[in-house]
């Protein structure tokens, strides 16, 4: 099928292509995610599978020209070209995920629709980032480790009005020498896609997708958190008794770091699994550098339990960013007519995923990090 | 009462006398922890109603002969006084929580006995705790910050056999600025109690009670963790599917951080409430220094939600040590026969406790941090 000509006038006609096989929330903005059972076939997401969340029409950015503004202490500012920052500052890398806040927000929908983005489970993924630490940047602006406050980012993406998408992370998290945020120009070894924020965007290990500003602009530090809308009116969670009515966003903490959270990328829901051996897969990850300790999965709703055999890269204690795959091959007695397979994550902290969706659904329908339940049917096809 | 008169050659003759309103789990050692209806109704519980976990004897220790050995660096070793660890490091102050790893065990125990001391809801208590910096004395003794390892502590409680208490924390954790952790000689303004480690006891905030050795005797840094059995044999989470049959110790990461907490001390389970204003009282906590951000308790058994109103001293971000004490006023209804009350908590990293304790289970029965459930009936006395 050939795409659309893009209409005159169209905001979104200077989006790049896409790969075919994504699966299309919604096209303007492009929000889109990966066939789940392809999810947890590479530790690595390909860029093209990579989810893609934008709020906004992707900016086009003129390499030679692009700048970096970064304020700096006392007044003072910052105006650093890529050259600049592939020069001045030691090149790192990161293997992180990232996950969006609304991953698995099609269950939370399924229940009470929050008619927002209707993600499945593959609005994560997982890339290995080069670049800059932020930490080198804002030290060369003059900014200490130990002060307080909040770094703010700016993107090149902007509404009709000219509104631009913002978002902010603690200065401690910025600062901190094992806190390994990057502002990266690379991704899996390539150059940075347009989908993923060319030519530079910052990623922030551990934290939920929406402060890992794509196409940054401008970096500033204050006291206050970004007065961005993503900031201060989206991306917090709430209690299921709260309403559109009374809800006050004052109340609750901008997400930051994320809960522990797995899901099940094989067999398909609803799919048809033979007897004998059965392979099930997914991937499992949790917020703010603790790793994935275990994952236990279960063939019946949650009765009987097995652990799954955990893979991965190796890495640092407190600044495990990355996924765990896991995997379980278990036996399905001949006579077994259904399975209600689940799975859940321990991290390091012990922390463990809740049951159900329904006491933790909440009106922006994020943060659902309930066990993960696929039924499929027992036969021969 | 009169307590019984110490039989001669009882090592545990020595220990002190306790409160007679704590509920005891065992005598010997001493184990017992403050009736629930009492323990949040201070946000500092008063020492003697402080849970006592006493894993040996408590030992009879004369402050004018105590020594602290720490190993130091390149060989050296420092003993250290009371009146030297008074004198030549400064005061600090930490107000924070410790729970023991089998907090509400009871309940698994009703599901499955685990055949270990059967904890109600109040094995977690709050202090104001004064002594000095553990990164401090570590310091003094040649460490530097950034190293790798494992800082392990020795007790001066010991069995028959003169096997002595130990466990160990991270190098890091003991050496970060922030981390907080303390040898503290004063509880709540008042000198360490015996059954709480006089003269000196380790206090590390955000993480396990079972590290938090008291009658500190001995510090030493290394590669490895603690080689006592309480670090490699004990204080470790296990998926419901691991049976002492199976069971592989150098499977588990030895229990740290915990996960987040809550628990409903009023009304008491199966109490007999009357229709109109009724008023839920509890505590919640997380591991790590992740503050409580939100409490949310149901009446009916967690199909509807309300939020709890919270209490606390501030504090950092990320040094969130202390629990929350909850409240929440609510109307029932006339006619209601019974209440289904439910807790949960969440913390600054959005984690929820999950809803129920069998995918939970584990043969040491530790780490329940499921709902918190409490039946009661509505009538009039
Ligand atoms: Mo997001
Ligand atoms: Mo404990």
């Amino acid at each position: 099928e050939e795409p659309p000509l893009p209409t005159p006038g169209d905001p979104y006609g200077g989006d790049p292509p896409r790969h075919p096989g994504l699966k299309v929330n919604t096209l303007k903005p492009f929000n889109a995610e990966p066939p789940s059972e392809l999810l947890a076939e590479n530790f690595l997401t390909p860029n093209p599978l990579f989810f893609k969340r934008n709020h906004l029409p992707v900016p086009t950015v003129d390499p030679a020209t692009y700048r970096l503004y970064v304020q700096g202490i006392r007044g003072r500012a910052l105006s650093l070209s890529l050259q600049d920052l592939k020069s001045k500052f030691p090149k790192h890398k990161v293997t992180a995920t990232v996950q969006c806040a609304g991953n698995r927000r099609a269950e939370m929908n399924a229940l009470r629709n929050t008619n927002r983005l209707g993600w499945n489970i593959g609005a994560i993924s997982t890339a290995c980032w080069s670049g800059v630490r932020l930490r080198d940047v804002l030290v060369h602006a003059g900014y200490k480790q130990g002060d307080d406050g909040h770094v703010s980012f700016e993107g090149l993406d902007k509404d009709q009005n000219g509104t631009v998408y913002g978002a902010s992370i603690p200065f401690e998290k910025a600062m901190d020498p094992k806190g390994d945020v990057l502002l990266a120009y690379e991704m899996n070894g390539e150059e940075l896609p347009r989908d993923h924020g060319f030519p530079l965007r910052v990623v922030v290990p551990g934290i939920v997708g929406a402060r890992n500003v794509k196409w940054l602009a401008r970096i500033s530090v204050g006291p206050e958190e970004s007065q961005s809308h993503w900031q201060q009116k989206d991306y917090k969670g709430f209690s299921p008794a709260v309403t559109w009515d009374n809800v006050d966003f004052s109340k609750a903490p901008a997400i930051q770091e994320m809960p522990v959270q797995s899901a099940i990328t094989e067999p398909s829901p609803n799919a048809l699994v033979p007897p004998g051996e059965l392979t099930v897969k997914g991937y499992a990850w949790s917020g703010g550098g603790r790793g994935v300790i275990r994952v236990d999965v279960s063939l019946d709703g949650g009765k009987s339990w097995h652990e799954a055999k955990l893979t991965g890269e190796a890495q640092s204690p407190g600044r495990a960013w990355a996924w765990k795959l896991w995997q379980l091959k278990a036996c399905v007695p001949p006579g077994t007519k259904e399975l209600n397979i689940v799975c859940k994550a321990v991290d390091t902290s012990y922390n463990e995923q809740p049951d159900s969706v329904g006491p933790i659904w909440n009106i922006l329908g994020v943060l659902n990090n309930a066990w993960h339940r696929v039924h499929v049917s027992v036969g021969e096809d």
